[in-house]
């Protein structure tokens, strides 16, 4: 299992991720709209940033009017994300989704409960 | 310019690093004990997760009085932090560390100022 990318919200997507860009020499590749959120994902050589803009109300609506902008959430790539969905479930993680589900760039997505992981909210994306 | 590492600030290093290490099937490759906290580096592969542990007052302790446990910073590796800094500098983003510091495993490190990055810590590292 090794870093995927690391969830940025923000109000402002493009120009973030632009600034990023030209601070890191890098450039986005990918861009999508989701159901109630924009992504933009930056490549940062080994992994990205994905930045998470709202669109409407929703979780990241939801951080951002608690938090303010911040790094949401940091994701891991594996190749069996069933396995490693079982895996947690034999630590005694609580998760967000039992089973894999669609997430953004048509990656398999499953999300852990931050209450159990020590307050960070932890993604397993399968490619 | 890659990534290299997620801090995340936590009162309990040891146990959230070991929960980590099971769940992704890796392992804790650095520990340290730097002026006001201690760090554990949790190996994935690409990068490391950096468990910062405030062991008195000081910037993990008042980050962990004001948010609670959470994801603190990011840190993205270079081959050359001063040609970093100097295009953050000619971007107008304001520095925390005008000059390169020792950091955590003898690395030299430099933090830019979330105010003009969006509300996030960004790190440069170089090994």
């Amino acid at each position: 299992m090794h870093f995927d990318h690391a969830g940025i919200a923000t109000e402002d997507a493009d120009t973030l991720a632009a600034q990023y860009s030209d601070l890191f020499e890098t450039q986005i590749v990918h861009e999508e709209e989701l159901e109630d959120l924009r992504v933009l994902f930056l490549d940062v050589e080994n992994g990205y940033f994905e930045f998470l803009e709202p669109t409407e109300s929703g979780t990241i609506q939801r951080y951002l009017d608690r938090n303010g902008p911040g790094i949401h959430h940091l994701a891991l790539a594996t190749p069996d994300i069933e396995q490693a969905l079982a895996r947690a479930r034999d630590l005694d993680v609580t998760l967000i989704d039992e089973e894999p589900r669609p997430g953004a760039w048509g990656h398999d997505v499953a999300f852990l409960h931050p209450k159990s992981t020590g307050g960070i909210l932890i993604e397993f994306v399968q490619h």
